[in-house]
């Protein structure tokens, strides 16, 4: 990873944030009374009130979205430059409400490797479904997220839009 | 809080980032099968461990370190600046290895009033007191720190090095 010569807040700290919040789901779930609130549904939902508050406070003097599409680009542009500095790389949709993100480098893999690497992917993923939902939430879409990891560091998230609030 | 024309990933991701971690070791602490393990100490031990890392990262291509207060520097304007953009505000020593810093509006305390705030800033400051410890072991110093919020936004934390390595 670059370093440049003024310390970029950023990205390593909220990188070693992340490590940590998983690291801390799994354990604590594993002492938890509560086996059924699993990591990934512990995690989403943190993922989920981060993106909604990111997203809240990143529109608040934007122009007003003109439609769905126009929700989504903000999704892949703007908020994905907010928090993983870069853009996803790639979108497509039907155009009937399935939104397909693709992440060619996805910043929270770049550092798996190994053995069993492509397993552990699966417990960072859930916090960004988390985050993508309470973005689109805060955006007024009520959406699904399910994710793919073909492979290292690869990442495509599907975003379903289940209904549409009437918030501008 | 300003708002600049490129987005900033860091400081809200990393404050909300923050939020979500004290709101998660509180309840997951509540619903532990092991309620010896505070919140307080799942909070510093992840801070701890973030900060370790954090130092290690920014040091990796710096100088070698002159002395304890050279290291003591680097946590207050270095390392200050990689997580809350800003610096310590006061630093003081009695040169037998206790500092007392001095933030007069610790980031994560800004946003906390009303009733009981005081109270609920003693949460807040579990993590950011394991980030120095992780970063002082990064540098080589054994330490303990304690904090006190003697009124919102202000925060002290006082640093007793308890031993030293000779790691440079």
């Amino acid at each position: 990873m670059s370093r440049t010569s003024t310390p970029q807040v950023s990205e390593a700290c909220v990188d070693f944030m992340n490590i940590e919040f998983v690291r801390y789901a799994i354990e604590s779930s594993k002492s938890s009374k509560e086996p059924g609130k699993s990591a990934a549904h512990k995690l989403e939902r943190m993922g989920f009130r981060v993106g909604q508050k990111l997203a809240e406070r990143y529109t608040r003097s934007r122009p007003r979205f003109t439609g769905e599409l126009d929700r989504i680009k903000f999704l892949c542009k703007d908020f994905w430059q907010i928090v993983f500095k870069k853009h996803i790389d790639n979108l497509r949709t039907n155009h009937r409400g399935v939104y397909v993100l693709y992440d060619a480098r996805f910043r929270w893999l770049l550092t798996l490797s190994g053995p069993g690497a492509l397993e552990h992917a699966q417990d960072y993923i859930h916090f960004p479904r988390g985050l993508i939902r309470g973005c689109c939430a805060a955006l007024g879409l009520s959406c699904t997220v399910s994710t793919d990891v073909p492979a290292l560091p690869t990442c495509t998230f599907t975003v379903k839009i289940t209904n549409k609030t009437t918030r501008a």
